[in-house]
Order: C-alpha cells, then sequence, then structure tokens
C-alpha cells in the first residue's frame, strides 16, 4: 500500500516550501536519509579513531566527535588542571598530532564531521582542515560542523574561557571565515540541547536557542557580514525528550518560527538561508541507571520521535550512558535503532506523515506562540548577552528544572524504574565501557616528544603573531590556524589569548 | 503544555461517536489505560502460575495464557501423540486440578484471563469457571476471553480437531451460553493476528478477520440468537507488524469498517455491537534471532503503534522469542515498554492524536476500502466456511507470503541484521529459558495419579451423557462443564466428541 504523500486539498503548506513547517526539502527522507551521528569519543585519539572505524563499518554516516574536558577549556593533557579529566568525557585533542592520528583512515572526503566544541572550536577546525590539506582533501570540500555556540555555555554548560564580549568575537571570525575558506562547513551549532537537559521546557529550549540564535546573526551583521553570506551555513541542535507528540510538534513550530525570523527580522533573501537544519540528541537525562535496558525503549521513542519531526541528523543514545561511557555494543544498539526507523518502520516514505493531524497541528502552533514568547522576553532585556549577564536565562532553566524534579518526587511525573515499576531485576548485566587510567601518563609523555621535536622559535614566532592580532580587530582564524601548523599546542594558543582576553569566572 | 484534545472545525467524527474511527470510548487512555496483558505459559500449571505471580508483581494488568499444543489439539499430557510437545510451546492443562493449580493465588475477581484456545476452548472455560467458583468467584462475574475462533485454524494456526460444521457448532453453543452464563466473558477473540503473521498483508488481515467475524454472526444468527445479544462479546485480536504508520491506519479504519458492518449489515442496534474491542500483539515474524536486542526496538515501535491506534489490550513480544520462550528478564523488558509508552511518553493525553494527518486518515480511508473488497471476495465465494473448504484464503495468505519472501531475498525489503547490517557482535548475551526435559514424565505420573483417584463411573456417566448432547443439536456447554467436574480429563471429553463428530484432516 503507497503511502499518501501529496497535500490535501485545503492544506496550504506543502514541504519543502516557506515556511518550512512541513520540512526543508519537499521530498525529505524519500530522496536523501537523515545522517545516523553518533557521539563517540574516549580516551586518546587512537582509541577513538578506533570507535570511529568500528561505527563506520557498522553504518553510522556521520562522525560526531565528543571531546575531553581540559581540551574544552583550552589546557594540553599535561595541564595540572586536566588531571583526571584526560580522555574522560571524550578525546584529548592537544596538538595537530593528535588530530591526524584522529581521522587516520578516515574518508575526510566524503564524511561529515561534527566537533562538540565551543571556546576552543576555531583551533580544533584549525587542526582538522590542517590534516585533511595534509592528506589531500581542500578545506573548501570540508564537511561538518563545530557547535561554537557559546552563549549557551554560560547558561547550561559552561565551557567558557573568555568574557563573553571576546566569545562572541571568536564566533564571528569563524563565521566570516568559514563563509569564504570552508564553505560547506556549518560554522555554528546553535544548541538548546543543554537548556533542554538543563530543565528547559520544550518551548524554552526552542525560544532561547532562537534568542541565541538571534544574538549570533546581530553579531556578524555588526562585523559586516550580510545575512544571506552566513545564514545558510547556520545549523541546530536540539534534543529530542519525553514527551512524543510535543517534540515532534517542536521540530516542526522551530522550522516554521526560524523561516519566518530569518525573512522578516533579518531580511534574508537566500531561501537557504530561512531552512532550518538540525541535528537532534535523544534526551541523556530521560535515561536510568536502573534497569538500563529500558533506556533502549525511551530512546527508541525519542528518535522516532526526531524523524517525525524531520531531522536532518541524529544520535541515539546508548542504554549505559547512566552508567558509564557507551560500550561498543550498547554504542551500535543505538545505531541499529536509527537503521530499524530508515528500513523497517516505513515513516520515510511519507513527508511529514503527521502534517495535518489535529494534536499535531495544534501542539505546533502552541510551541511556536510560547517559544516566540520567550524571546520576546528576551529581546526586551536587550538581547541574550544582557540576558545572560543578568542571570536571567540560568534563573529560568533553574525553575523549570526545580518544577520538573518536584513532579517526579512528587509521583505527578512517572518514571519507570524511579518512581513507578521499581525491580531489583534489571536484566542481563549491562557490560560497561573501563578507561584505562593510565591514559593520562601516556598522553603526557606524548606531549613532551611533541614539544622536544618543535623548533621553539617558529611556534613563539606563530603565538606572538597571534597575540598582536587580538590586540588588534582583524579576523583570527589565519593567525591561529598559523599557530596550529607552527605547531603550537591548543594550550599554548588559549593562553596566549587569555593574557589578552582575560577569562570570565 | 496542554495537548488539544477537541476535534477541529471540520472534523466530522468525535472519539467515542459512531463509526468510532477515533476510538471506542470518548476518553480513551485519558479515562483508562490499556489492559497490559502478557502472553505466557510454559511447562506445567505451577510453573506457569509462578511467572503469572512475578508479571502482576511487576505490573502487568491481564493474564494470558499460552497453552500447550497437546492441550490445544485435545490431547492430555499423557497421550502418545503429545510427546515432545508437553509444555513447550505453553502449559499443560488436562484436568480440572491442573486449571486449580494455574490460578492458584491469582486474583479471578479482578484480573481478566485471556486463553488462546479454540478447539478445546470451551472445556478451559468449563475447568476456568469451574475452579473459580470453588474460589467463591461466580461465573457471572468473570472476565477474560476464550480465542474460540475455530476459522483462522483451518488457514493459519492448525489446531482444529473436528470438521468445520461441528467445529462452528462448538463456537456458537459456546457464545449462546456465555451471553447468559457469563456475560462479562469475550466469547470469541476473532484473530487476524495468526493470519498476518502467515503472511497476509494488513488489508487481508483486516478483511478476513471481519469475513470470519461475519461467519460466526451468520452462524449465530442461525442458531437463533439476536445480534445484539452477543455482539457486544466480541472481541478481535490483531497484529502490529513492521509499517508503522500502515498499522495505525489499519486500527482506525477497523473500527469503522466493522461499526458498519454491524450497523448495516447485521441491523445492530445496541452501540455496544458496534464498537470493535481488540487486542494487539506486536509482530512475532519481524523479531530476527540474529542481534536479538534490536527486537525491543522493532517491538518498541509496535506497541506504540497499536497505542496511537487505540488498541484495548497489548502484548509486547519479548526479545529472545525467534530463540526461544520469553526469559523472565525479558517478559519484564517487553512490559516496560508497555509501561513507558503509558507513563512516560505522553500520548495517552490525547485521544486519536494522529487523527486529521493527511497521511493517517489517507491511509485509514485505502485498507478501508482494500478489506472490504476482500470482505465482498469472500462473500462472492459463499462466506468463509465455503472459501475456507475451497482453499481460496489458504492461497492467497500464500501468496502474499511469497511476495514478502520475494522482497527481503530481493532485497527490496530490508531487515537489520538479516539482509542489511549484518554483524558478528550481538551485544550482550541473552540469557535463554530452558524447560526441563523431564516435566513430560513428571505430567504422565501427576495424570495417572489423577485418574486412579477418580469415581470411574461417574466420569464414564458424565461422557456418555456428553455424547448423547452432541447426536442431538443441544446446547453443549452445560455437559461439558459436568464432564471437567466429573472429573473427566480433557482428553477424554475431546475423544468423545471425536467419537460423534469425526475429525477434520
Amino acid at each position: 500500500m503507497k503511502p499518501n504523500t501529496k497535500p490535501q486539498p485545503g492544506t496550504a503548506e506543502a514541504p519543502g516550501e516557506f515556511p518550512f513547517t512541513r520540512g526543508i526539502h519537499p521530498g525529505m527522507y524519500r530522496d536523501r536519509l537523515w545522517t545516523m551521528r553518533q557521539y563517540a569519543g574516549f580516551g586518546d585519539a587512537r582509541q577513538s579513531n578506533e570507535r570511529y572505524r568500528r561505527l563506520i563499518e557498522s553504518g553510522t554516516t556521520g562522525l560526531s566527535v565528543a571531546i575531553d574536558l581540559p581540551t574544552q577549556m583550552g589546557y594540553d593533557s599535561d595541564h595540572p588542571l586536566a588531571l583526571g579529566e584526560v580522555g574522560r568525557a571524550g578525546v584529548a585533542i592537544s596538538c595537530i598530532d593528535d588530530m591526524a592520528v584522529l581521522l587516520e583512515g578516515l574518508p575526510l572526503d566524503k564524511v561529515s564531521t561534527s566537533m562538540t566544541i565551543n571556546s576552543t572550536a576555531a583551533i580544533l577546525l584549525a587542526m582538522y582542515s590542517a590534516v585533511a590539506e595534509q592528506s589531500g582533501v581542500p578545506t573548501k570540500s570540508l564537511r561538518g560542523t563545530v557547535q561554537n555556540d557559546i552563549l549557551k555555555e554560560y547558561v547550561a554548560r559552561g565551557t567558557f574561557i573568555y568574557p563573553p564580549a571576546a566569545s562572541m568575537r571568536l564566533v564571528t571570525d569563524l563565521l566570516e571565515w568559514a563563509a569564504r575558506e570552508a564553505p560547506r562547513w556549518n560554522t555554528i551549532s546553535v544548541s538548546g540541547y543543554h537548556m533542554r537537559e538543563a530543565g528547559a521546557t520544550a518551548a524554552q529550549e526552542l525560544g532561547f536557542t532562537m534568542s541565541n540564535a538571534i544574538a549570533y546573526i546581530d553579531a556578524a551583521a555588526q562585523a559586516g557580514l550580510h545575512v544571506d553570506d552566513f545564514a545558510p551555513r547556520l545549523s541546530f541542535f536540539f534534543s529530542s525528550d519525553r514527551n512524543f507528540l510535543e517534540e515532534i510538534a517542536k521540530f516542526r513550530a522551530a522550522r516554521r518560527l526560524y523561516a519566518r525570523l530569518m525573512r522578516e527580522r533579518f531580511r534574508a533573501h537566500n531561501p537557504r538561508s530561512m531552512k532550518l537544519r538540525f541535528h537532534t540528541q535523544t534526551a541523556g537525562s530521560s535515561l536510568t541507571a536502573q534497569q538500563p535496558y529500558v533506556n533502549v525503549v525511551r530512546t527508541a521513542y525519542q528518535a522516532l520521535a526526531a524523524v517525525l519531526g524531520g531531522t536532518q541528523s541524529l544520535h541515539t543514545n546508548s542504554l549505559d550512558e547512566a552508567l558509564a561511557l557507551p560500550s561498543e555494543s550498547a554504542a551500535t544498539l543505538a545505531l541499529r535503532t536509527q537503521q530499524v526507523i530508515a528500513l523497517e518502520s516505513g515513516v520515510t516514505r511519507t513527508v511529514d506523515p503527521l502534517g495535518g493531524s489535529h494534536c499535531i497541528e495544534g501542539l505546533t502552533d502552541r510551541v511556536e506562540e510560547e517559544a516566540q514568547s520567550w524571546i520576546e522576553e528576551i529581546d526586551s532585556l536587550g538581547g541574550m548577552v544582557a540576558a545572560i549577564e543578568q542571570g536571567y536565562v540560568q534563573r529560568q532553566l533553574h525553575e523549570s528544572a526545580f518544577a520538573q524534579q518536584q513532579r517526579i518526587e512528587g509521583g505527578e511525573q512517572k518514571v519507570v524504574g524511579v518512581n513507578a515499576f521499581r525491580s531489583q531485576e534489571s536484566g542481563p548485566q549491562v557490560p560497561l565501557l573501563r578507561i584505562d587510567p593510565a591514559r593520562e601518563s601516556r598522553r603526557r609523555d606524548r606531549l613532551a616528544a611533541f614539544r622536544a621535536a618543535r623548533d621553539r622559535g617558529r611556534v613563539q614566532a606563530a603565538l606572538d603573531a597571534l597575540q598582536e592580532t587580538a590586540q588588534g580587530t582583524g579576523n583570527l582564524l589565519p593567525a591561529i590556524r598559523a599557530a596550529v601548523r607552527a605547531p603550537a599546542t591548543l594550550g599554548e594558543i588559549s593562553d596566549s589569548l587569555r593574557e589578552i582576553f582575560g577569562t570570565h569566572e
């Protein structure tokens, strides 16, 4: 039986047409599936490289690099503040040689690579493109994403280094540089995910994310960029949380809200500037340590909501993520979840299959309206940078998180295995990934060798040139790229910028 | 955010109103969740009783008794033809004492019990009500279901004993007796499930099931029953298979088709006669022995489709069912799947949440039309009994099954782990349930003791009386009930009827 894909008479809107409620492409998954992009990375570059190769063998279609906390905070693996955190929440990348090992044997001309990196996004992008060029793949043809969404770090994630103004300059410089030099690279992934995980409601997630996007677009405009020059490379990152119907509606509302925003507020003319492209991750906060196999079920529904909502890219959480980093078998099962949706469920054969549903259309309208009112609230406070400085967004997230916690503790919101259907029996033992504790000393030895082999004068000259640029108003990217190849380490580059920009506590 | 539940202007139909496309109750799961009814049973009555107690502890809300093949075929556990099959596909029940052990400590005044039994349905129902009465629960208040759908046994499942005419008499007698004596008991579960598993398309599943229902209703009318006297206790049993959207549409189409059929063809006046109530089981045939944890994902989507389609009762398959009978941990995880839908996904807060979707409404219309044309085809052959005797339905199922097999073998239809994304790695070891091979000899000993303790004269008299009734036209149920209490065994009762009715090969 062939599903009905034509819009019915009386339906005003078709997929692929402004305001894109029903999808940014007319054919959606009938023409091309979403990118199955499993977030992964741990230990050193070699271990992570092996995991990526396995994921590609298992059918993943995009890479997503998890990066450890020290690297995100601009510290090399041998920095005293890195102790205990090296390679723990992601892979440690301190220098261009680490990046070369991370990418060894991966088809950089074909695969798209997302890196969850913000304060040090420009440094890792510089390393990535340098390694790609060394292997014959020009930067102009590279496909991927740096998260580079610093504003949400101040409210929900915490990996900021510099004060907001300097951070915004780094964001804008990357936008401007990539628009010219890496035109297929997504320069920002404006991320609602972490705000949602920190407690935001669906409408807050959407509204605050849009307010962050507005701040970046405003900053780029102030730097003299035209909206249509960089907006086609803006991308988004949302959570897909518990509430199946509301999440589907949220994704539809996001497209419509963004399309109107770009056309009406920012006067974009290029239709590509109006199309909201987004990555989705299933909600880590919905997973439970109790009865971990139930997480397979939760993730399955959240993944389906993302697909029914028209995501461009999807990470499905592994069942063991409330206990440890994903083991290989758990990560494979999470990927298989996406493959079952794609190949077995049949939902890819119809574009926006729930469009027209009274419930879904009603929810889409309401999430959009409520998100719009959050945007207006942030506007009235002087925009997102000001709202963050006043602590407004942080307070809103805290209140929502508290309210949700109250609902769970009061039993009004049920969580299977936590406040409902608790049981001792948790199914077969979940094999957990253990990270070798000797990794940190190995990293220190490796970095010592790297530093010793360098031309110290050349490194210092590149760092001096970077500081000079930072003191002026020029684009920082060329100087960062030169420093990476000198080769300076991530920590050295970050320290040089700390001296000029100062830090934010 | 409160979902929109009111029908929009322009929507002709509201849930709870004829023809019930959007649900048989106005409030659906907002008022009462579906029954979580996990099919279970293996080994002897004691083992199965323990499993039921565990399932009730885990939050199952209805029992579903799997019965072994010998019991379904009218052979006691000590019959030579039972060898190797006793307690294998379900529990062995040969006598009233077995039933007493099976039900020990279960709240028969509260729980509803479904028994997958057809040729010997009247015997097991007689045993069930006798045990209930012994424990003080009157038959009038018993809630449950016997499958009692013999027609589909001839085409797809195979547990028939007698020729079709005698089988139809047993069905009709049960209908008639229960309408008077067990008014809360569902007297038939007209089952599309096994035809679907044998290869039927969604529309064939619906069409052939309705044609079977028509045959039962016609037979009851010929026996002098008025449609409104027994139709409120007819129930249905469908599969929820791979194709997520089509399955949701199928359930909606089923309600509409049945409502019109009952009002227009059978002139029912009682609205309860027009409301299609159905149990759903996720598709066993969709499960794979390869990478068995992927079955958790498949089952999750199929279960969600059943709920979005408005099922009254649901069994979710266990991940190990392609390998063995469900282990306890696998059965618990399958039940947790339903609990996540019920408590965490939020879909229960909206009635028929996909109603109005262009895709779902279009598919609903098409499945209904196609099913209607199968009904007309069966009508033109003289009804289902005639169609089965001509082998017509069997041929249609065979053709559909062959076509699907071709699509899988040709790679047009993908199955993850089978013809796509094969891998050696299958995740953590699945602990399989092993059935004690000594069970058969224990059963033989137990039955020998049971037989020895009886008053042989009383048993023989009851069996003689049953044969006398069978030779006439009176209702068989009272004689079967007397025989069960004599106490005759299931095999003895079946043999007595075989002598009168003959058998069907």
